[in-house]
């Protein structure tokens, strides 16, 4: 059997150079809403509603009463009820519950990698490092890792997770992927403490959160297997499936 | 004064998002087109013409009565007299000549770097390394250093020649940019034997190239300051600004 591909996107500009048809897309956004879909899932939430527009996600909140959550550049976005932290989401909030969720760059590149026809759309952070990991093999299935990045721009990291991915997964795939071998190359610099690699490296959002106050949440974003879900995308929703 | 500013743009793709008006942007495609550029001003060349077409590059070699050089995926390209190795273009065969050059990716950056108004277009290469550097650090403007990839994905050589460069003029910018720590990261990882990380990390231009017997070109374009000039875009061509 052909050992299955696996290529490391950095940025959603870069997404149309690859072949998404038929393949696995880990959709990337390590500060915060990937890390937000997992704890929320694990948490017990029924599901996430990835949305593209604060106004839509009123609109499903009102008519799913569901919870809704975003944030526009950090902050909670106004008319939301909450934002992107994981601390926001304990079981005892959010179990049973269904949350609909608007965010920067997660959702888009979300959309992005739905309309280019990919096989499964599943979500990636840290706080899931090895449950992604364990699907990923498992399927022997062509995999692109696709980082969200800020605004288009790539980023430390979501670049950092790929790499985290990378180097766990390496031995089932084909990896002809300059990106993949950065990604993973600056993982292993930095694995032995994350959150100092980030502070040091001056890393863009670490600068954008701390603004906020978040540096508990960005450590906790950096920390693997916190919450042990596999979010994948059905039908318009993120559910954790072994829940199923 | 305020500190100019340093980005560094992983691909061509990503060039958009960045104010490129009143920048120097660094062009940078180390396998091989601005070792190339580097070797033949360096030997004494009169200048190097940058074109996008094979055609284009015949019919100036013809008007001008010039070398015409140039590849298509790694090989010469039809219809043209040399390609794209620094060993082609010794002292004695290119002092006080001209050359066309046309190759895959990087002068098509050039354009569009020119096309969205950069003050200043130089090309970068390990060759000439040192070079760029003083000239960035003493022009004490923004910067903006462009790889240019193969075909719009991101390669290691570029990016790590990219961090060469953060590593040397770090000082002397301010640096809110994830890809310039990353690239500076991976760089000093790296440094101790270039050629043999691009060797172990199966990057897909070494391949590329050493499917043609390169290795030795490979090893060439990767070793810092053997043609120590500063190619410089005006009107039209490449220049050695210190021949003028």
């Amino acid at each position: 059997m052909k050992t299955p591909t696996l290529y490391t996107v950095l940025s959603p500009s870069l997404l149309n150079l690859y072949e998404v048809n038929n393949t696995i897309v880990v959709v990337i956004d390590i500060l915060r809403a990937t890390s937000t879909i997992a704890t929320v899932l694990y948490n017990g939430g029924r599901a996430v509603i990835p949305v593209d527009s604060v106004e839509r996600c009123i609109q499903l909140g009102k008519e799913l009463e569901c919870i809704t959550a975003g944030e526009r550049d950090g902050q909670i976005a106004p008319g939301l009820q909450y934002g992107n932290s994981s601390f926001e989401y304990p079981r005892e909030f959010v179990e049973n519950k269904i949350l609909v969720l608007t965010t920067t760059n997660g959702t888009r590149l979300l959309h992005m990698a739905l309309a280019k026809g990919a096989k499964e759309i599943i979500t990636g952070s840290f706080l899931n490092l090895s449950s992604v990991c364990e699907h990923l093999v498992e399927m022997k299935k062509n995999v692109i890792l696709a980082c969200a990045g800020w605004k288009d721009k790539v980023n430390l990291e979501d670049t950092l997770f790929a790499g985290a991915v990378v180097d766990k997964v390496k031995d089932h795939f084909s990896i002809n992927c300059d990106s993949s071998h950065m990604a993973q190359n600056l993982y292993n610099g930095a694995r032995s403490d994350l959150y100092d690699f980030m502070k040091r490296n001056n890393a863009s959002h670490y600068q954008r959160l701390t603004n906020y106050g978040l540096e508990k949440d960005i450590k906790h974003c950096l920390t693997p297997d916190l919450a042990n879900v596999l979010p994948e995308y059905i039908n318009g929703k993120l559910i954790h499936l072994n829940h199923q």
